[in-house]
């Protein structure tokens, strides 16, 4: 109980009959105010509730109901018949110890965090000093600098305004990915194709428009979209279905096991993330065919297919589809710039529909700076001078890398030999934990991708990505690395 | 059964030991390819299993197994024992038959379609030749155009790249924005400040990560967040709150019914959309008090308090929020440009970060080119140049529009007097069906956004928004809107 020298206080005030708060509302309000701003000092002792009751005339009653609210708040203690006391001050103690319980909300939403690794990784990507030995970007150096500032230029006298846009996107962007798309062999339509803030998001939307809880999703086993939490967290089931070197295993899934409306099949054909896998046409056909024959609707996500060495790559699967399977991704995050945050998604017109209502709903649609920005890089033939000269850039880097591993992982390590994109998967002892080797390799300043990130089950391989590090930096990197896994060996 | 002329068939091939499939699987690939391609004709009369078994070199079982999946999917048919046909060509099949269910699958997703009013009006809004009474946003005549080139320009040398950026966005972005929100009475710091695509992104977040199926969101009524189906499609409960002309009425909200960790309350204090209402000074202090009081937290939006006309509003609750208790929304989509999809989000760091993972895992963060755009304009000066004549110019609107309907609507109508902002709540006679208005009005080119899509029960008002339509269709829309109205009555 409240053992300061006792205080009297003064009230020079009454409820307002013309305010349409309650009576008993404005004497807590009134109350809380007193005490919060200091005008009623902690130990001062209020006048009895029969005379407050006189004094506001009011009933006794509200001041019974007035006072039980403040002393539930810990602000007024004491005996409400013989004396009541100010035994808190509301504002000293919200701030010490009140705040709401934070950490209760946000454990309670139904997305799940990333993996411990994938966050350090996205916040020691940001730190300086660190190569960056599985990053799935492209170097800054790699950036076209003066064609952004060329299509800047450019747009500046182009903008009318910078207002929402139609559910879709930005038309004149999708009017140019649809030529683009037709030339491919891609029968896409402005109306069929939805633009996304990245394909991730496309993922987003259709983890929060298409599925069931409970609804299976199956992909390469390892996979990018493992470690991403998009359909799990929407109640979705992850299955992996094991890869050989011409892609997807497809016959390691019994059909009698699909369950119609209930399924996707989610793949990367081309330069497939993470072991930079490419399907021949040939899987291609007869996993299309699959699909179609048990009705299995494809994502075919293409983030890589613009990226190829020596020869271009079979077409994607979206080529043979004439009856709506396949929503097709693409985007310019591997390409051009992640940053700008555009991906497309192209499917049947009610699908895009679906998604693109919900889209509206969510964010409102892409950034429209970034779509004007990328339809002036489609049209002025920037983009695909950019694409030449990172196609020929990215081999170069690829062979830098194959070279580093060939002096320095030739006896304790395997891997493939990538005909585009960035990764290469590097298969190491069975007996290394590569959590381990993840934080003994940042020990020495290097940050990998640990190859469990996207597997189904335990592995010993990294994700390799010889398109971000600094070219002597990739060098060093992997030189570094080598010494680090030797000496766990 | 099949009535073709009887076709017999050759066949030349043998499954292939080395290859990985399954035997059966591969006589279910073989002849897809056969039968889609047309090399096995519609009619066809197959070889017996058993001389199917001889030549294929497989037990009769695997040939049993491979028929019965081509069978499923009514390609071949007739007796297996005596006599089996090809049926179908899958081709022609799936390209005319059987695309997959999509509408189950767009039936399924848990977010809900937009309502049909709104799903109408994102697609007229994009018909050329309606008066858009409603839209809110800047006419696309108070974009800055020669101040966007500007920033452009300026900008082309700035941006190293636009790859992938840390989890919270933009640091030099969030600093700019932390002095502007030190400035006004706000003690935000970088590491509080969460970028987002835009508000409406930072209540989808926040409806992912923080809040338990079945919590409750309490508005007031009506409120923007009604005509969203943002918290809804996560589970959540929405409970509207009168308003009076002081703001929302919080005393109506029984602190009894409120549950720990399972509520939050959503305001806009200034500018109110789409009432207008602007919430007293007093009126903040006593439901801050509330909320701090009864451990509410509160998400204040505060996308209208820079547009006020003769004097500045009462400052964000946020400036009394000492604990942590506001997650306080800014945006310049009411500002500037929506189409540059630029929101933030300030609140504990906590909050921040796990909302900033989960943005990491939905869409990996706004567009580089946006924030970058927008610090540039923050800091050059020219954002605050900007809002000065934006402010003017809504005010002379404003008073257009309320001549307008002076002259118009007089006697048929009631309206508050917006002291910022874009709204008018236009209350119409009771006996007036506004869904039945919006339909009429649009025979008039007129696009009406009624109170309704905000509301938590029926009402007869409009938001009518002098921000949008062009000076003289804005009171030739208000004249034309007379008329069809009076027409009703």
């Amino acid at each position: 109980m409240n053992t300061a020298p006792e205080q009297k206080i003064t009230i020079d005030w009454k409820p307002d009959k013309s305010d349409n708060r309650p009576m008993y509302r404005q004497i807590v309000d009134y109350m809380s105010e007193m005490i919060a701003s200091g005008h009623w000092a902690i130990g001062s002792r209020l006048p009895s509730q029969r005379s407050l009751a006189q004094q506001f005339g009011v009933n006794r009653s509200t001041i019974t109901t007035a006072m039980e609210e403040l002393s539930s708040y810990g602000v007024l203690g004491g005996d409400f018949g013989r004396g009541t006391y100010v035994t808190s001050n509301t504002w000293s103690l919200m701030m010490s110890a009140a705040p709401p319980d934070w950490g209760t909300y946000i454990r309670s939403g139904s997305f799940k965090p990333n993996v411990p690794t994938i966050q350090a990784i996205n916040k020691l990507e940001f730190v300086e000093g660190y190569i960056r030995l599985g990053t799935g970007e492209l170097a800054p150096e790699l950036f076209p600098k003066k064609a952004m500032e060329d299509v800047l230029g450019r747009l500046s006298s182009q903008i009318p305004s910078l207002n929402y846009l139609e559910p879709l996107g930005l038309p004149q962007l999708r009017e140019a990915l649809a030529r683009r798309l037709q030339a491919q062999g891609i029968p896409a339509t402005p109306s069929s194709i939805l633009i996304t803030s990245g394909s991730l998001q496309a993922l987003q939307l259709i983890s929060l428009c298409m599925l069931q809880p409970g609804s299976c999703v199956y992909t390469e086993s390892p996979s990018y979209l493992k470690s991403l939490q998009v359909f799990q967290s929407a109640g979705m089931k992850l299955h992996g279905l094991p890869m050989d070197n011409h892609g997807l295993v497809y016959w390691n899934l019994p059909p009698s096991s699909l369950q119609q409306g209930r399924s996707l099949l989610y793949t990367i054909p081309t330069f497939h993330n993470p072991t930079g896998t490419l399907m021949t046409q040939k899987r291609r056909e007869e996993l299309f065919r699959f699909c179609q024959n048990n009705r299995l609707p494809i994502i075919e996500d293409d983030a890589y297919g613009e990226l190829w060495f020596d020869e271009t790559p079979p077409k994607p699967m979206k080529t043979m589809d004439r009856s709506g399977l396949i929503l097709y991704l693409g985007t310019i995050s591997k390409t051009l710039a992640p940053g700008m945050r555009i991906g497309w998604l192209v499917g049947p017109e009610t699908v895009i529909e679906r998604l693109g209502d919900v889209k509206m709903q969510i964010d409102y649609g892409a950034s429209s700076l970034s779509q004007w920005a990328l339809k002036e890089f489609l049209e002025s033939g920037l983009y695909d001078l950019h694409l030449t000269r990172v196609r020929q850039q990215l081999k170069k880097r690829r062979d830098l890398a194959l070279n580093a591993l060939n002096t320095h992982f030739g006896d304790i390590a395997t891997w493939n030999i990538p005909q585009g994109s960035f990764y290469i998967w590097l298969r190491l002892p069975a007996r290394l934990s590569t959590d381990r080797l993840f934080t003994k390799a940042l020990e020495k300043n290097l940050l990998i991708n640990p190859g469990s990130i996207y597997d189904y089950e335990k592995n010993t391989a990294l994700r390799l990505s010889y398109a971000y590090a600094a070219e002597d930096k990739l060098e060093q990197g992997i030189a570094s690395l080598a010494q680090v896994v030797r000496s766990m060996l």
